[in-house]
């Protein structure tokens, strides 16, 4: 920075971007507005071009406007970056839990598909970015063209071409895999369900990283599993000496790990401690059940590895879906069981057979008509563009204090408001001014983060969920000052 | 009878009788074939037109040929009523098993959707009796008319107005449901599943009738729960009375009972049993989950009542679906969890979240639409004369000593066949040859049925079909002869 200040222009540039930083302070400026050319700010504010040109620059690099080719600069959707929460070493005793917050869960989950309340409490992502209307056509196709099929049972381990097309796009992340090692379930979270009732038995022990997803805490206690919980770092994920240190203090029985995007601190496990990790549970045969639902909306160039990339012994079962990036509502993802496939299978069969013929059919042909990678192109873009959006809204409405997760994928941010914030009371409060959000307890199963929520980032900021992000930014605000 | 020999044309409609009958067995005459009008078999045969008349007649009463209005008479599917197998109180005492048939379900399972096995293994009903083009033009119109709704969430429960449409098409039974009493699931499977899980922990002891459907006693190996079997007598059902010293006699958790037209008996529990039964369970609160998917294909002008009718407690747990009735592989049944809603809901969250949304919406337009009623006559009576053809079938090329069910509804027959005939050596012979069957020991943890077949009526029966039952007959000869 210091060679920009000392250039020709001397420090005339930062004049100049402090007034575009209070344009957009005050709101003169917006999130995907364009800044005035350089010609028209340079004659305006009797500044050389390229002063106006360093300002805009300076901007660019702090992530507050971007340059589009050929168009000019625009206001990028975040501008102060907050700072992300630190990494909480929690200082309870690794011992097992059971989780008892499903009644809150419940709550939570009854946002999925309610049009009055706004979507950023259910990770849900919005229909302008999924290719709805291309899904819905291959699904005509396929009913036109096989209708006898389309209406049969499929075979218990699902479609084979649609197999044939997953073994294809998981070869991305390094790993080979044959059509005969996958079985379709009916979403991500069916697959993690049969995958826990292959391998545990009620009160066994699972090792799990919080903040979890919650699904998985509701799942858990459903079971009546108990959890182990180990801290997962906003910043660099999943620790491989927190997993030695609790597999062998505990008798566990199973892990399930987030290491891509997990959700909801969007953390990203590095690929060596992945390598770590799927070491030292292969040294004690203990099986880890990864969850990659958002591994393929990264922001970056390449997608990361997953954990079954270093799996030698087969016991990583991978676990994944079409949720998040086509259709929830198909109800269509698969797990690869590694050496537990019969186990699996059978856990499937009795489950509910096969999973529904007709969406299968729909995104076998989807795939193979080579739309996934253009589309997941276009998703990841579009993500990373609203999540960017949210962090701007945040830091603009909400307290000084607040911390902000910076994910590199995934769709979710992860926040830390005053410690005085009971995120329940907030949960509710927002609730009644129709807002979902996701309280931070229902992360945990042993009442940490009390004063966290999880904001989704799935839905284009209209107008209204900016609204919505000012009412939960001023809550936030009411609740540290009004808690005693 | 008496009185028809001594009418006026004395015993000659005997003689005339004995020789349709006879052309029956040469295969002169074939199920479906008209019978020579009145006028022409009179001029043939040299006798009145009231002797041929009092012959057919009499052909009618025994079900060998039947008269269609302002068309004649025809041969019907059946014409030699073989011997129901009797009830077999089995002397085994009433101790709880654990079932270990898993490996070999599998390979039955196995059957499903393979096009080159004869379908009489898997109990699958045949595509031209199913609504598929009717359905598959609901999925278009749904999927062009909502395509955002289609391919997201539904809420978990399910579909709102298919559970309306549920709740008014069940009033049939004698009882009144809300849809808010109802949860979509992904088939009766699933149903089933979630049920039990709801409702056990492994080890429990469940309570079920034997033969069973071999889905149940997957499951419940997979549960690790453990069973108590009494007998399903093809005749009458279930016994109150054997129910009652069962749970006497045992820790009973729940009950699976299939009331009506059991896989894979047939068997119908009759009202008054079930109402006892119901009253029974009811005085030591144990829950009752009933299996009712074949209950909507009765061949009698009434639907069976269901032990959900008599329950006054919420102690009783409906499962069923359109899988039997629509289509496989849609995926879509539906549970009334009575008192137990909630847990039921819990487990339903976590195994899938929600079952897929098009199919349902597909099902919701079917029903609204007002087609389901008319589809049903038309599938019952279409699935009695494929069971009455059947049944012809097996007279004719079963060994004679073969016993076979007379259902009054469903789609499945029982065979016992020649003691010394052991069920998994013949299933594996008639596999070899391209012909699935269900072999008896599956349908009971504890090796009851060595001798035992099921065979499947779902489908018109080809020629491709009857030959199959040619082969199957002649095997179960050859088997009962070899065997030492």
């Amino acid at each position: 920075m210091v060679e920009l200040i000392e250039n020709a222009d001397g420090f005339r540039y930062v004049v100049v971007e402090k007034q575009i930083m209070e344009q957009i302070h005050d709101g003169t400026l917006n999130p995907g507005d364009k800044l005035p050319s350089l010609r028209k700010l340079s004659s305006r504010l009797h500044v050389g071009l390229a002063t106006v040109n360093q300002a805009y620059l300076e901007l660019e690099r702090k992530g507050v406007v971007e340059a589009r080719p050929r168009s000019g600069f625009y206001v990028r959707s975040t501008f102060r970056k907050m700072p992300e929460p630190p990494c909480r070493q929690h200082s309870e005793p690794l011992v097992p839990t059971k989780a008892t917050r499903g009644e809150l869960i419940r709550t939570v989950l009854k946002g999925v598909g309610r049009k009055d309340i706004l979507p950023f409490g259910v990770a849900t992502i919005g229909q302008e970015l999924l290719p709805i209307k291309a899904l819905n056509r291959m699904l005509t196709t396929v009913i036109r063209e096989t209708p006898l099929a389309a209406a049969q049972y499929e075979s218990i381990e699902g479609n084979f071409e649609l197999r044939r097309q997953i073994a294809m796009h998981v070869i991305e992340e390094g790993v080979t895999a044959s059509p005969e090692e996958i079985i379709i379930t009916s979403g991500c979270q069916e697959a993690l369900n049969i995958a826990l009732r292959a391998l545990t038995r009620p009160g066994d022990i699972v090792l799990i990283t919080v903040p979890a997803y919650y699904c998985f805490l509701h799942l858990l206690e459903n079971l009546g599993l108990r959890a182990v919980e180990i801290s997962s770092c906003p910043e660099s994920g999943i620790n491989p000496d927190d997993v030695r240190r609790a597999v062998s203090m505990n008798d566990v029985k199973v892990c399930i790990f987030n290491p891509n995007f997990n959700n909801p601190d969007g953390s990203l496990t590095p690929d060596e401690a992945k390598r770590d990790i799927v070491a030292a549970l292969a040294e004690k045969n203990i099986p880890l059940i990864e969850d990659e639902v958002y591994a393929d909306i990264h922001f970056g160039p390449l997608r990361p590895l997953s954990f079954r990339t270093f799996d030698r012994k087969g016991l990583v079962i991978q676990c994944s879906s079409f949720s998040k990036t086509l259709a929830p509502g198909y109800r269509v993802g698969w797990i690869m069981p590694g050496r537990f496939f019969n186990k699996i299978f059978h856990v499937k069969a009795t489950t509910n057979i096969c999973t529904a013929t007709p969406t299968q059919m729909a995104v076998a042909e989807y795939l193979r008509a080579g739309l996934y990678r253009r589309h997941l192109k276009q998703l990841r873009a579009g993500i990373e563009e609203q999540m960017r959006h949210m962090q701007y809204l945040v830091s603009r409405y909400f307290p000084e204090d607040t911390k902000v997760t910076h994910p590199l994928g995934g769709a979710v941010l992860w926040l830390e408001l005053d410690a005085k914030v009971d995120s329940v009371d907030y949960f509710y409060r927002a609730l009644e001014q129709g807002i979902g959000v996701a309280p931070g307890v229902v992360f945990s199963s042993q009442d940490k983060f009390a004063n966290y929520i999880r904001l989704n980032c799935g839905h284009a900021v209209s107008q209204d969920l900016e609204k919505g992000i000012q009412v939960l930014g001023k809550l936030a605000g009411t609740l540290a000052f009004s808690a005693k």
